[in-house]
């Protein structure tokens, strides 16, 4: 194997993560130290940056910023939403790619992002061979939704959790303080995998939690959930519900266009466009008409995903590790892989890195296991305990400048356009 | 002055803060080292409790549990809203305080709330006063909406105001990830007084924060507000804006009813009742429709005032203290009054405790000083930063167990009814 000597190239991609930088801040720091690597480059925006040759020199930053965006949440060089066209019906974004690899002579890419981005990554790493381009290609994942296929879990996913269970146990103080009866409905993001709103059961486990919990995975029965509900309301006055935002009804429909079928003429706004409401919130004001009780909906949103003050600090060194190893991996010759985890043992948690074929993550969904899922909402199993409290352990944030996290600052120097 | 010997008696009222527990240890802490104090009881929910002799026995508490109820949010004896009618004219729930008072022996009574629970304090003390009957009366503050008259601030807005300048740092990241044009209208508490949203400029003066900060105590100008926000668009194309729930139009309209008055036909659901949207959300969907950005409304909802991971060590202190120095008031002889805060300095950061007539305090809401908020949205002046930043300072929360926060568990034994 000839050795490699070239650029290397970060691109982050999707949604932020609390980690994401974490796992840039690896794959910058171990690149500089490699003798092969004759500069390190962050594509601004992802894909779209190497499209238009824009890209942050990132050995003009200083190590200690770099060291910072462990714990800085979202994308530090700018993130993106694009697909490229399938390189068999329209190659010329592909041959847009290689041309300007060829012109930086980047050598080493790696690219931080979830399902889509494997994907991406594994097309590219294709082209690339195809056309006789030498470059190592690996893939680091990312995603709050914990739903990329062959590793046991994706940084991102355990600090994500961590905000989840923390926040429900907060919420459960709050929303069970008055003696007056009250419903409080609270939407997790997860469009097809329910991790995210499952890890509300780590809370409900400690008695300060979620009464029920309702996932994707479980076709979502709306006039048992109207039962339960109103049963739970009659017995201790109190009801707080984890949804995700994903779930869908016996027929296969999203709880908000459910019931658009059933009062098509309402929620619309003033140009007649439909108004999609979310899922806690349709849920809620439903609620609100059965019943006598408060009722309150509640979305994560954004926050879920951006808080990195609550940071899991092994996911932290998880998505720290596996850009650290990506750049190890590709130094050695690898390529076409993706950094997975392989567990170890739950108690210790011990965890392998493990490189995995792109291919065999890219577009492939891994759900919540059917089997972890109790049945009527009632939560999950001490299997799923198992799995996901080893990775909500320990705290790593920010320190405080003013009371107020200090995150990075990069200078974010421009590589001068060849 | 005759020893006042007796029991003496904690309630909490209004909404949770992620320190009233805080002021809750202080008192319970401080009472059960009384020699005057005969046993210390909690009010379950608050007046309501009182009503009907519903307490429970704090000394059968451990006092490692007491100590925890300093990190752990919202109300652990119970909160309410419950307003008492007007002694004047029907005396008959004083006259049944007095009567339960009497027959517990409660000498001393500490009342946790907002603007109404000093109003209550209030009734109750110069009731009490004219029956003969002797009870210290003393009011410990509380509020995330900061908007309790003659103290410089009240316990539970530091905390607030911290998770609310971190979320925003946090929000920023987010919400400037992409490439493409995006507007985020984030909602704070406060309906009145503009506060908590004012701690928004915290995050600002760091460089991420809002663009915009709109309080209730300036009306809104919608039509300059959808202009501003093109105008920024167009500049930069990211637009992030801090919206009071309170803010009012330049007729004196909440923003939810402004809209419907425009669009009286929509906006109603499927029994024809008018739907109030969250002022975060109307704003959003109208900027939705006169631009191509993206635009998302986030509601911080519960999760400010119950953010007890992110409390403000300035803010558990002084709540606990608080709690602390109106025991050791009361057993000194005084009543009818709240403790306070006085500002000494801002740098360093010093205050005094004091003790204020409760009369002064009891339904005079303190709002935002009109020139400290800059004119069109643009945030704060440099004396609201000065006066806010020292509150937000350290951290101060519950160990981890399990990664998850440690709350107290109260054994909640009831005192017998007599």
């Amino acid at each position: 194997m000839k050795d490699l000597i070239g650029v290397a190239l970060l691109g982050q991609s999707g949604g932020p993560t609390s980690v994401i930088n974490a796992s840039a801040a690896g794959v910058f720091i171990e690149a500089l130290k490699q003798e092969n690597i004759t500069a390190v480059y962050g594509a601004v925006h992802g894909i779209k940056g190497i499209l238009n040759e824009d890209f942050y020199d990132i050995g003009q930053e200083d190590l200690e910023e770099l060291k910072l965006l462990r714990n800085t949440p979202s994308s530090a060089i700018g993130s993106v939403r694009y697909k490229l066209k399938d390189p068999k019906q329209d190659p010329s974004e592909y041959e847009r790619l290689l041309e300007v690899f060829k012109k930086y002579n980047i050598r080493y890419f790696f690219y931080n992002g979830g399902n889509d981005s494997m994907d991406t990554c594994n097309k590219i790493s294709k082209f690339f061979k195809k056309a006789g381009y030498d470059c190592n290609v690996i893939g680091v994942p990312k995603t709050i939704d914990n739903d990329l296929y062959g590793t046991d879990h994706s940084p991102g996913y355990g600090s994500a959790a961590k905000y989840v269970a923390t926040t429900f146990m907060e919420l459960y103080h709050d929303a069970t303080v008055y003696d007056t009866p009250m419903v409080t409905i609270i939407e997790v993001m997860g469009r097809n995998a329910g991790w995210l709103t499952a890890a509300s059961a780590l809370a409900q486990v400690k008695g300060q939690g979620p009464d029920l919990i309702f996932l994707p995975e479980i076709p979502f029965d709306i006039d048992k959930f109207f039962e339960q509900v109103k049963t739970m309301l009659a017995e201790k006055g109190k009801v707080i519900v984890a949804v995700s935002e994903g779930i869908k009804t016996t027929e296969g429909k999203y709880i908000a266009t459910a019931f658009l079928d059933l009062y098509r003429d309402v929620r619309k706004d003033a140009f007649g466009h439909v108004q999609l409401g979310g899922t806690a919130q349709v849920l809620a004001d439903e609620v609100a008409k059965r019943t006598k009780a408060k009722v309150r909906a509640i979305e994560f949103s954004l926050l879920q995903r951006c808080a990195a003050h609550l940071a899991s600090k092994v996911d932290v060194n998880e998505a720290y590790n596996a850009g650290r190893k990506a750049v190890l991996a590709a130094v050695k010759g690898s390529t076409d892989k993706m950094v997975g985890f392989k567990r170890v043992s739950n108690d210790p948690y011990k965890i392998k890195y493990a490189l995995l074929p792109l291919k065999l993550t890219a577009n492939t969904e891994q759900k919540v296991p059917i089997e972890w899922i109790l049945p009527d909402g009632k939560g999950m199993t001490q299997d799923f305990i198992d799995y996901a409290l080893p990775l909500i352990q320990g705290d790593d944030k920010a320190k405080l400048e003013d009371g107020l996290p200090r995150f990075a600052r990069l200078k974010k120097i421009r590589v001068p356009k060849k």
